[in-house]
Protein backbone atom coordinates (compact mmCIF):
# COMPACT_ATOMS: atom_id res chain seq x y z
CA UNK A 1 0.00 0.00 0.00
CA UNK A 2 1.00 3.63 -0.79
CA UNK A 3 -0.38 6.96 -0.17
CA UNK A 4 0.60 10.66 0.52
CA UNK A 5 0.94 12.39 3.96
CA UNK A 6 1.93 15.44 5.80
CA UNK A 7 4.74 15.34 8.53
CA UNK A 8 4.85 18.84 10.03
CA UNK A 9 4.82 20.76 6.95
CA UNK A 10 6.30 18.63 4.60
CA UNK A 11 3.78 16.65 2.05
CA UNK A 12 5.22 12.98 1.21
CA UNK A 13 4.56 9.67 -0.97
CA UNK A 14 5.40 6.50 1.29
CA UNK A 15 4.92 3.03 1.89
CA UNK A 16 2.83 2.01 4.46
CA UNK A 17 3.19 -1.25 6.47
CA UNK A 18 1.07 -2.61 9.43
CA UNK A 19 0.52 0.85 10.95
CA UNK A 20 3.94 2.27 9.93
CA UNK A 21 4.83 4.98 7.00
CA UNK A 22 8.06 4.62 5.03
CA UNK A 23 8.85 8.11 3.03
CA UNK A 24 10.02 7.41 -0.96
CA UNK A 25 13.73 7.97 -1.25
CA UNK A 26 13.44 11.02 -2.76
CA UNK A 27 12.54 12.58 1.00
CA UNK A 28 16.27 12.95 2.34
CA UNK A 29 15.11 15.31 5.16
CA UNK A 30 12.25 12.92 6.52
CA UNK A 31 13.31 10.26 8.87
CA UNK A 32 13.22 6.31 7.68
CA UNK A 33 10.28 5.75 8.73
CA UNK A 34 6.91 7.01 11.05
CA UNK A 35 3.96 5.67 12.89
CA UNK A 36 0.82 6.29 11.17
CA UNK A 37 -0.21 7.99 14.09
CA UNK A 38 2.40 10.95 13.60
CA UNK A 39 1.45 11.76 10.40
CA UNK A 40 -1.66 13.64 8.50
CA UNK A 41 -3.12 11.13 6.17
CA UNK A 42 -3.67 13.05 2.69
CA UNK A 43 -6.07 12.03 -0.73
CA UNK A 44 -3.36 9.77 -1.86
CA UNK A 45 -2.83 10.98 -5.03
CA UNK A 46 -2.78 14.29 -6.81
CA UNK A 47 -4.93 13.40 -10.10
CA UNK A 48 -4.85 16.50 -12.78
CA UNK A 49 -8.16 14.28 -13.58
CA UNK A 50 -11.24 12.80 -12.06
CA UNK A 51 -13.16 10.56 -14.34
CA UNK A 52 -16.54 9.02 -12.88
CA UNK A 53 -18.58 6.42 -14.70
CA UNK A 54 -22.75 6.79 -14.17
CA UNK A 55 -24.62 3.94 -13.64
CA UNK A 56 -22.17 1.04 -14.33
CA UNK A 57 -23.94 -2.09 -11.82
CA UNK A 58 -26.20 -3.86 -13.32
CA UNK A 59 -28.17 -4.88 -9.94
CA UNK A 60 -28.55 -0.80 -9.80
CA UNK A 61 -29.54 -0.61 -12.75
CA UNK A 62 -32.29 -3.42 -12.06
CA UNK A 63 -33.08 -1.26 -8.74
CA UNK A 64 -33.95 1.78 -11.03
CA UNK A 65 -35.77 -0.38 -13.91
CA UNK A 66 -33.45 0.96 -16.38
CA UNK A 67 -32.23 -0.55 -19.31
CA UNK A 68 -28.37 -1.21 -19.55
CA UNK A 69 -26.20 1.54 -21.24
CA UNK A 70 -24.93 0.72 -24.67
CA UNK A 71 -21.82 3.02 -23.63
CA UNK A 72 -20.69 4.41 -19.84
CA UNK A 73 -21.64 7.78 -19.34
CA UNK A 74 -18.40 10.04 -18.14
CA UNK A 75 -18.65 13.19 -15.80
CA UNK A 76 -15.49 14.87 -14.34
CA UNK A 77 -14.61 15.84 -10.39
CA UNK A 78 -12.59 18.92 -10.28
CA UNK A 79 -9.16 18.31 -8.16
CA UNK A 80 -9.91 19.97 -5.95
CA UNK A 81 -12.78 18.40 -4.40
CA UNK A 82 -10.70 15.71 -3.03
CA UNK A 83 -10.62 14.76 0.52
CA UNK A 84 -8.76 12.19 3.02
CA UNK A 85 -9.63 9.54 5.05
CA UNK A 86 -10.84 11.12 8.23
CA UNK A 87 -11.60 14.46 6.57
CA UNK A 88 -14.91 16.48 6.92
CA UNK A 89 -17.54 16.50 4.08
CA UNK A 90 -18.74 19.93 4.05
CA UNK A 91 -22.77 20.06 3.25
CA UNK A 92 -23.23 23.61 1.56
CA UNK A 93 -25.97 25.32 2.23
CA UNK A 94 -27.38 25.42 -1.48
CA UNK A 95 -28.48 21.76 -1.11
CA UNK A 96 -30.89 20.00 1.50
CA UNK A 97 -30.15 16.48 -0.17
CA UNK A 98 -26.33 15.54 0.19
CA UNK A 99 -25.84 11.72 -0.36
CA UNK A 100 -22.69 9.28 -0.64
CA UNK A 101 -22.05 7.09 -3.56
CA UNK A 102 -19.71 4.14 -2.78
CA UNK A 103 -17.28 3.38 -5.41
CA UNK A 104 -14.01 1.53 -6.14
CA UNK A 105 -10.89 4.36 -7.52
CA UNK A 106 -8.89 2.42 -10.20
CA UNK A 107 -6.09 4.69 -10.08
CA UNK A 108 -3.30 4.95 -13.29
CA UNK A 109 0.26 4.69 -12.81
CA UNK A 110 1.02 4.92 -16.55
CA UNK A 111 -0.25 7.54 -18.77
CA UNK A 112 -1.47 6.36 -22.79
CA UNK A 113 -3.83 6.88 -25.20
CA UNK A 114 -6.05 4.35 -27.13
CA UNK A 115 -4.98 2.05 -24.59
CA UNK A 116 -6.53 -1.64 -25.84
CA UNK A 117 -8.64 -3.97 -23.65
CA UNK A 118 -6.00 -6.39 -23.44
CA UNK A 119 -2.96 -3.81 -21.99
CA UNK A 120 -5.29 -2.10 -19.51
CA UNK A 121 -3.89 -3.44 -16.54
CA UNK A 122 -0.70 -2.06 -17.51
CA UNK A 123 -1.45 1.06 -16.84
CA UNK A 124 -3.08 0.27 -13.33
CA UNK A 125 -0.99 1.94 -10.16
CA UNK A 126 -3.51 0.28 -7.79
CA UNK A 127 -7.02 0.49 -6.12
CA UNK A 128 -8.61 2.86 -3.55
CA UNK A 129 -12.09 3.73 -2.30
CA UNK A 130 -14.15 6.58 -3.27
CA UNK A 131 -17.41 8.14 -2.21
CA UNK A 132 -18.66 10.27 -4.74
CA UNK A 133 -20.62 12.49 -2.79
CA UNK A 134 -23.68 14.36 -4.55
CA UNK A 135 -25.76 16.64 -3.94
CA UNK A 136 -29.06 15.06 -5.49
CA UNK A 137 -31.32 17.85 -5.83
CA UNK A 138 -29.29 20.19 -7.14
CA UNK A 139 -28.06 17.44 -9.65
CA UNK A 140 -31.93 17.19 -10.60
CA UNK A 141 -31.94 20.76 -10.35
CA UNK A 142 -29.05 21.36 -12.94
CA UNK A 143 -29.56 18.17 -15.45
CA UNK A 144 -26.02 18.40 -15.74
CA UNK A 145 -23.96 16.62 -12.77
CA UNK A 146 -21.03 18.71 -12.35
CA UNK A 147 -22.02 21.41 -9.86
CA UNK A 148 -23.83 18.57 -7.90
CA UNK A 149 -20.86 16.73 -7.76
CA UNK A 150 -17.77 19.13 -7.72
CA UNK A 151 -18.35 21.34 -4.52
CA UNK A 152 -15.13 21.29 -2.41
CA UNK A 153 -14.73 17.90 -0.05
CA UNK A 154 -17.60 16.03 -1.76
CA UNK A 155 -14.78 13.29 -3.41
CA UNK A 156 -13.51 11.61 -0.56
CA UNK A 157 -10.66 8.84 -1.48
CA UNK A 158 -8.31 6.61 0.09
CA UNK A 159 -7.29 6.11 2.68
CA UNK A 160 -4.26 4.66 0.74
CA UNK A 161 -3.33 2.87 -2.69
CA UNK A 162 -3.32 -1.22 -2.94
CA UNK A 163 -1.75 -2.09 -5.66
CA UNK A 164 -2.70 -5.32 -7.76
CA UNK A 165 -0.16 -7.66 -6.89
CA UNK A 166 -1.37 -6.99 -3.51
CA UNK A 167 -4.92 -7.58 -4.40
CA UNK A 168 -3.25 -10.89 -6.41
CA UNK A 169 -1.47 -12.35 -3.11
CA UNK A 170 -4.82 -12.26 -1.03
CA UNK A 171 -6.31 -14.19 -4.26
CA UNK A 172 -8.52 -11.29 -4.59
CA UNK A 173 -10.11 -10.04 -8.11
CA UNK A 174 -10.67 -6.20 -8.81
CA UNK A 175 -13.62 -7.12 -10.44
CA UNK A 176 -15.21 -8.82 -7.96
CA UNK A 177 -14.82 -7.18 -4.60
CA UNK A 178 -17.59 -6.72 -2.24
CA UNK A 179 -18.21 -3.00 -1.87
CA UNK A 180 -20.39 -1.58 1.44
CA UNK A 181 -21.47 1.44 3.30
CA UNK A 182 -21.95 2.28 5.93
CA UNK A 183 -23.54 5.35 8.24
CA UNK A 184 -24.24 6.67 11.99
CA UNK A 185 -24.11 8.64 14.27
CA UNK A 186 -20.79 10.09 15.55
CA UNK A 187 -20.42 8.97 18.98
CA UNK A 188 -23.14 6.31 18.46
CA UNK A 189 -22.21 2.91 16.91
CA UNK A 190 -25.40 1.21 17.70
CA UNK A 191 -26.80 3.55 14.72
CA UNK A 192 -24.67 1.93 12.22
CA UNK A 193 -26.50 1.21 9.07
CA UNK A 194 -25.91 -0.17 6.12
CA UNK A 195 -26.42 1.48 3.42
CA UNK A 196 -25.01 0.06 0.18
CA UNK A 197 -24.16 -3.47 -0.12
CA UNK A 198 -22.94 -4.98 -3.18
CA UNK A 199 -19.77 -6.45 -5.38
CA UNK A 200 -17.57 -5.35 -8.00
CA UNK A 201 -18.55 -8.38 -10.35
CA UNK A 202 -22.13 -6.58 -10.76
CA UNK A 203 -19.82 -3.99 -13.33
CA UNK A 204 -21.76 -3.82 -16.55
CA UNK A 205 -18.12 -2.47 -17.84
CA UNK A 206 -15.36 -4.12 -16.17
CA UNK A 207 -12.56 -2.27 -15.45
CA UNK A 208 -9.99 -2.88 -18.63
CA UNK A 209 -13.10 -1.66 -20.83
CA UNK A 210 -13.60 1.58 -18.54
CA UNK A 211 -9.80 2.30 -19.33
CA UNK A 212 -10.28 1.31 -23.29
CA UNK A 213 -12.71 3.44 -23.80
CA UNK A 214 -12.07 6.62 -21.38
CA UNK A 215 -8.34 6.41 -23.05
CA UNK A 216 -10.25 6.63 -26.39
CA UNK A 217 -11.45 10.04 -25.56
CA UNK A 218 -8.58 11.56 -23.66
CA UNK A 219 -5.14 10.61 -22.48
CA UNK A 220 -4.94 9.09 -19.37
CA UNK A 221 -2.06 10.84 -16.80
CA UNK A 222 -0.24 9.04 -14.07
CA UNK A 223 -2.08 9.89 -10.88
CA UNK A 224 -5.50 10.20 -13.01
CA UNK A 225 -8.06 8.49 -11.16
CA UNK A 226 -11.14 6.27 -12.43
CA UNK A 227 -14.11 6.44 -10.74
CA UNK A 228 -16.02 2.84 -11.28
CA UNK A 229 -19.79 3.83 -10.70
CA UNK A 230 -21.68 3.11 -7.53
CA UNK A 231 -24.34 0.08 -6.49
CA UNK A 232 -27.61 0.45 -5.65
CA UNK A 233 -29.18 1.57 -1.96
CA UNK A 234 -27.31 5.14 -1.97
CA UNK A 235 -29.25 7.57 0.73
CA UNK A 236 -28.71 10.55 2.32
CA UNK A 237 -25.83 12.06 4.70
CA UNK A 238 -26.80 14.70 7.35
CA UNK A 239 -24.18 16.62 9.26
CA UNK A 240 -23.33 15.12 12.62
CA UNK A 241 -23.38 11.23 10.85
CA UNK A 242 -19.95 9.31 10.06
CA UNK A 243 -20.20 7.45 6.70
CA UNK A 244 -17.50 4.47 6.07
CA UNK A 245 -16.84 2.88 2.54
CA UNK A 246 -15.64 -0.79 2.95
CA UNK A 247 -14.01 -2.51 -0.31
CA UNK A 248 -12.77 -5.86 0.82
CA UNK A 249 -8.99 -5.84 0.38
CA UNK A 250 -9.16 -2.06 -0.62
CA UNK A 251 -9.78 -0.63 2.74
CA UNK A 252 -12.30 1.63 4.69
CA UNK A 253 -12.87 5.50 4.30
CA UNK A 254 -14.62 6.99 6.90
CA UNK A 255 -15.27 10.69 6.77
CA UNK A 256 -17.65 13.01 8.89
CA UNK A 257 -20.48 14.61 7.69
CA UNK A 258 -20.83 18.73 8.74
CA UNK B 1 0.01 39.70 -23.18
CA UNK B 2 2.00 36.70 -22.06
CA UNK B 3 1.30 33.27 -22.71
CA UNK B 4 3.63 29.72 -22.21
CA UNK B 5 6.25 28.88 -25.30
CA UNK B 6 8.35 26.17 -26.12
CA UNK B 7 12.06 26.68 -27.23
CA UNK B 8 14.27 23.49 -28.38
CA UNK B 9 13.03 21.45 -25.56
CA UNK B 10 12.50 24.23 -22.77
CA UNK B 11 9.19 25.25 -21.96
CA UNK B 12 8.48 28.70 -20.71
CA UNK B 13 6.50 31.29 -20.01
CA UNK B 14 6.97 34.98 -21.35
CA UNK B 15 5.50 38.27 -22.08
CA UNK B 16 4.62 38.82 -25.52
CA UNK B 17 5.18 42.19 -27.26
CA UNK B 18 4.76 43.18 -31.18
CA UNK B 19 5.90 39.45 -32.32
CA UNK B 20 8.72 39.59 -29.90
CA UNK B 21 8.56 37.23 -26.86
CA UNK B 22 10.81 37.99 -23.90
CA UNK B 23 10.91 34.92 -21.35
CA UNK B 24 10.05 35.57 -17.60
CA UNK B 25 13.14 35.89 -14.84
CA UNK B 26 13.13 32.56 -13.58
CA UNK B 27 14.48 31.13 -17.13
CA UNK B 28 18.17 31.95 -16.53
CA UNK B 29 19.51 29.38 -19.25
CA UNK B 30 17.43 30.96 -22.27
CA UNK B 31 17.94 34.46 -23.91
CA UNK B 32 16.42 37.43 -23.55
CA UNK B 33 13.85 37.68 -26.29
CA UNK B 34 13.03 35.45 -29.25
CA UNK B 35 11.29 36.51 -32.39
CA UNK B 36 7.40 34.57 -31.96
CA UNK B 37 8.02 32.85 -35.06
CA UNK B 38 11.63 31.42 -33.24
CA UNK B 39 9.48 29.59 -30.53
CA UNK B 40 6.58 27.45 -30.57
CA UNK B 41 3.10 28.36 -29.23
CA UNK B 42 1.65 26.59 -26.12
CA UNK B 43 -1.59 27.08 -24.39
CA UNK B 44 -1.31 29.80 -22.61
CA UNK B 45 -1.62 28.42 -19.12
CA UNK B 46 -1.92 25.09 -17.37
CA UNK B 47 -4.67 24.82 -15.92
CA UNK B 48 -5.98 22.69 -12.51
CA UNK B 49 -9.35 22.83 -14.38
CA UNK B 50 -11.07 24.30 -16.99
CA UNK B 51 -14.95 25.36 -15.84
CA UNK B 52 -17.04 25.88 -18.55
CA UNK B 53 -21.02 27.52 -18.68
CA UNK B 54 -23.53 26.39 -20.82
CA UNK B 55 -26.26 28.35 -21.94
CA UNK B 56 -25.20 32.52 -21.07
CA UNK B 57 -25.80 34.46 -24.21
CA UNK B 58 -29.44 36.14 -24.13
CA UNK B 59 -29.45 35.76 -28.25
CA UNK B 60 -28.66 32.38 -28.12
CA UNK B 61 -31.17 31.45 -25.36
CA UNK B 62 -33.86 33.37 -27.86
CA UNK B 63 -32.24 31.37 -30.81
CA UNK B 64 -32.74 28.43 -29.29
CA UNK B 65 -36.28 29.04 -27.92
CA UNK B 66 -35.15 28.65 -24.36
CA UNK B 67 -36.00 30.33 -21.07
CA UNK B 68 -33.13 31.94 -19.42
CA UNK B 69 -31.73 30.05 -16.97
CA UNK B 70 -32.05 30.12 -13.21
CA UNK B 71 -28.22 29.97 -12.33
CA UNK B 72 -25.20 28.90 -14.49
CA UNK B 73 -25.00 25.49 -16.46
CA UNK B 74 -21.37 24.03 -15.40
CA UNK B 75 -19.41 21.42 -17.13
CA UNK B 76 -15.39 20.43 -16.63
CA UNK B 77 -13.42 20.04 -19.65
CA UNK B 78 -10.02 18.30 -18.65
CA UNK B 79 -6.50 19.75 -19.10
CA UNK B 80 -5.40 16.99 -21.50
CA UNK B 81 -7.85 18.74 -24.27
CA UNK B 82 -5.87 21.56 -24.17
CA UNK B 83 -4.72 23.11 -28.20
CA UNK B 84 -2.85 25.91 -28.80
CA UNK B 85 -3.29 28.24 -31.04
CA UNK B 86 -2.32 26.80 -34.80
CA UNK B 87 -2.77 23.32 -33.17
CA UNK B 88 -5.00 20.63 -34.74
CA UNK B 89 -8.65 19.99 -33.98
CA UNK B 90 -8.52 16.06 -34.37
CA UNK B 91 -12.37 14.69 -35.17
CA UNK B 92 -12.83 11.19 -33.66
CA UNK B 93 -13.89 8.49 -35.75
CA UNK B 94 -16.56 7.79 -33.25
CA UNK B 95 -18.51 11.66 -34.22
CA UNK B 96 -19.64 12.61 -37.43
CA UNK B 97 -20.62 15.84 -36.17
CA UNK B 98 -17.71 18.24 -34.77
CA UNK B 99 -18.68 21.49 -33.72
CA UNK B 100 -16.79 25.20 -32.89
CA UNK B 101 -18.05 27.23 -29.95
CA UNK B 102 -16.78 30.65 -29.78
CA UNK B 103 -16.03 31.92 -26.22
CA UNK B 104 -14.22 34.45 -23.79
CA UNK B 105 -11.67 32.50 -21.60
CA UNK B 106 -11.14 33.95 -17.95
CA UNK B 107 -8.14 33.64 -16.58
CA UNK B 108 -7.62 33.27 -12.70
CA UNK B 109 -4.77 34.76 -11.70
CA UNK B 110 -5.36 34.56 -7.62
CA UNK B 111 -6.98 31.28 -5.74
CA UNK B 112 -9.99 31.85 -4.19
CA UNK B 113 -12.75 30.35 -2.48
CA UNK B 114 -15.97 32.02 -1.62
CA UNK B 115 -15.47 35.31 -3.96
CA UNK B 116 -17.55 37.83 -3.41
CA UNK B 117 -18.88 39.70 -6.69
CA UNK B 118 -17.34 43.30 -5.42
CA UNK B 119 -13.98 40.91 -5.82
CA UNK B 120 -14.44 38.78 -8.49
CA UNK B 121 -12.03 41.15 -10.75
CA UNK B 122 -8.90 40.70 -8.37
CA UNK B 123 -9.15 37.08 -9.04
CA UNK B 124 -8.79 37.87 -12.73
CA UNK B 125 -5.06 37.31 -14.23
CA UNK B 126 -6.76 38.48 -17.80
CA UNK B 127 -8.74 36.87 -20.97
CA UNK B 128 -7.92 34.55 -24.14
CA UNK B 129 -10.59 33.17 -26.97
CA UNK B 130 -11.62 29.59 -26.41
CA UNK B 131 -13.18 27.06 -28.62
CA UNK B 132 -15.46 24.77 -27.06
CA UNK B 133 -15.03 21.71 -29.37
CA UNK B 134 -18.10 19.72 -28.87
CA UNK B 135 -19.60 16.12 -30.60
CA UNK B 136 -22.68 17.39 -30.95
CA UNK B 137 -24.25 13.73 -31.94
CA UNK B 138 -22.40 12.44 -28.65
CA UNK B 139 -23.45 15.31 -26.63
CA UNK B 140 -27.20 14.38 -27.83
CA UNK B 141 -26.81 10.65 -27.54
CA UNK B 142 -24.65 10.90 -23.89
CA UNK B 143 -27.41 13.19 -22.32
CA UNK B 144 -24.06 14.04 -20.03
CA UNK B 145 -21.54 16.63 -22.00
CA UNK B 146 -18.48 15.44 -20.65
CA UNK B 147 -17.38 12.80 -23.11
CA UNK B 148 -18.60 15.17 -26.28
CA UNK B 149 -16.26 17.68 -25.03
CA UNK B 150 -13.10 16.04 -23.64
CA UNK B 151 -11.72 14.58 -26.55
CA UNK B 152 -7.63 15.76 -26.34
CA UNK B 153 -7.41 18.52 -29.03
CA UNK B 154 -11.34 19.75 -28.14
CA UNK B 155 -10.10 22.79 -25.61
CA UNK B 156 -8.20 25.19 -28.12
CA UNK B 157 -7.32 27.88 -26.27
CA UNK B 158 -4.82 31.40 -26.67
CA UNK B 159 -3.11 32.59 -28.08
CA UNK B 160 -1.81 34.34 -25.24
CA UNK B 161 -3.33 36.30 -22.28
CA UNK B 162 -4.35 39.62 -22.91
CA UNK B 163 -4.34 41.14 -18.90
CA UNK B 164 -7.01 43.28 -17.39
CA UNK B 165 -4.44 46.11 -17.60
CA UNK B 166 -4.33 46.25 -21.44
CA UNK B 167 -8.24 45.83 -22.01
CA UNK B 168 -8.36 48.89 -20.08
CA UNK B 169 -5.70 50.30 -22.10
CA UNK B 170 -7.89 49.83 -24.96
CA UNK B 171 -10.89 51.44 -23.33
CA UNK B 172 -12.81 47.70 -23.99
CA UNK B 173 -14.24 45.95 -20.90
CA UNK B 174 -14.46 42.33 -21.29
CA UNK B 175 -18.14 42.32 -20.27
CA UNK B 176 -18.44 44.53 -23.69
CA UNK B 177 -16.34 42.79 -26.62
CA UNK B 178 -17.38 41.74 -30.03
CA UNK B 179 -16.88 37.92 -30.47
CA UNK B 180 -17.16 36.21 -33.75
CA UNK B 181 -16.62 32.85 -35.29
CA UNK B 182 -14.91 32.22 -39.14
CA UNK B 183 -14.57 28.83 -40.78
CA UNK B 184 -12.78 28.31 -44.49
CA UNK B 185 -11.32 25.49 -46.17
CA UNK B 186 -7.86 25.26 -45.75
CA UNK B 187 -6.02 27.68 -49.04
CA UNK B 188 -9.28 28.63 -50.09
CA UNK B 189 -9.86 32.34 -48.56
CA UNK B 190 -12.66 32.72 -50.94
CA UNK B 191 -14.41 30.13 -48.59
CA UNK B 192 -14.48 32.54 -45.55
CA UNK B 193 -18.13 32.49 -43.53
CA UNK B 194 -18.74 33.59 -40.50
CA UNK B 195 -20.13 31.28 -38.02
CA UNK B 196 -20.59 33.07 -34.39
CA UNK B 197 -20.99 37.22 -34.82
CA UNK B 198 -22.36 38.35 -31.34
CA UNK B 199 -21.15 40.31 -28.14
CA UNK B 200 -20.27 39.49 -24.43
CA UNK B 201 -22.80 42.12 -23.33
CA UNK B 202 -25.27 39.51 -24.41
CA UNK B 203 -24.17 37.56 -21.27
CA UNK B 204 -26.86 36.48 -19.04
CA UNK B 205 -24.20 35.70 -16.38
CA UNK B 206 -21.45 38.28 -16.11
CA UNK B 207 -18.08 37.26 -14.99
CA UNK B 208 -18.06 38.78 -11.85
CA UNK B 209 -21.45 36.31 -11.22
CA UNK B 210 -19.77 33.77 -12.62
CA UNK B 211 -16.37 33.85 -10.28
CA UNK B 212 -18.42 34.36 -7.42
CA UNK B 213 -21.19 31.27 -8.38
CA UNK B 214 -18.28 28.91 -9.04
CA UNK B 215 -16.14 29.58 -6.19
CA UNK B 216 -18.72 28.91 -3.69
CA UNK B 217 -18.82 25.50 -5.31
CA UNK B 218 -15.24 24.41 -6.01
CA UNK B 219 -12.02 26.50 -5.04
CA UNK B 220 -10.47 28.25 -8.17
CA UNK B 221 -6.29 28.04 -8.53
CA UNK B 222 -4.72 29.82 -9.84
CA UNK B 223 -4.34 29.38 -13.91
CA UNK B 224 -7.82 27.73 -13.82
CA UNK B 225 -9.69 28.71 -16.94
CA UNK B 226 -13.44 29.82 -16.80
CA UNK B 227 -14.97 29.60 -20.26
CA UNK B 228 -18.16 32.04 -20.38
CA UNK B 229 -20.39 30.21 -22.72
CA UNK B 230 -20.99 30.24 -26.81
CA UNK B 231 -23.19 32.76 -28.61
CA UNK B 232 -25.66 31.53 -31.29
CA UNK B 233 -24.30 30.37 -34.56
CA UNK B 234 -22.88 27.41 -33.55
CA UNK B 235 -22.03 24.59 -36.42
CA UNK B 236 -19.79 22.31 -37.98
CA UNK B 237 -16.04 21.78 -38.46
CA UNK B 238 -15.31 19.23 -41.44
CA UNK B 239 -11.65 18.03 -41.70
CA UNK B 240 -9.96 20.28 -43.99
CA UNK B 241 -10.86 23.34 -42.62
CA UNK B 242 -10.04 26.43 -40.52
CA UNK B 243 -11.28 28.10 -37.72
CA UNK B 244 -10.96 30.92 -35.99
CA UNK B 245 -12.67 32.87 -32.49
CA UNK B 246 -11.77 36.60 -32.66
CA UNK B 247 -12.40 38.71 -29.81
CA UNK B 248 -11.57 42.18 -29.69
CA UNK B 249 -9.14 42.95 -28.14
CA UNK B 250 -8.20 39.61 -26.65
CA UNK B 251 -7.24 38.39 -29.67
CA UNK B 252 -7.39 35.81 -32.69
CA UNK B 253 -7.18 31.87 -31.92
CA UNK B 254 -6.89 29.87 -35.05
CA UNK B 255 -6.85 26.16 -35.72
CA UNK B 256 -7.57 23.97 -38.39
CA UNK B 257 -9.45 20.28 -38.49
CA UNK B 258 -8.80 16.97 -39.39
Amino acid sequence: MFGRFRYQTTDFEGEVFDGTVYPAPAYQELDDEYSLSAVTVLPPVLPSKIICVGLNYADHAKELNMPLPKNPILFLKPPTALLPDGGQIVCPKESRQVEYEAELAVIIGKAGKNIPIEKAFTHVAGYSCFNDVTARDLQKEDGQWTRAKSFDTFAPLGPFIVTPEELEQKNLDPNNLSIQTRIWEVGNEKSKRTGQNSNTSEFIFKIPDLIAFISNIMTLQKGDVIATGTPPGVGRLIPGECVEVEIKGVGCLKNTVI
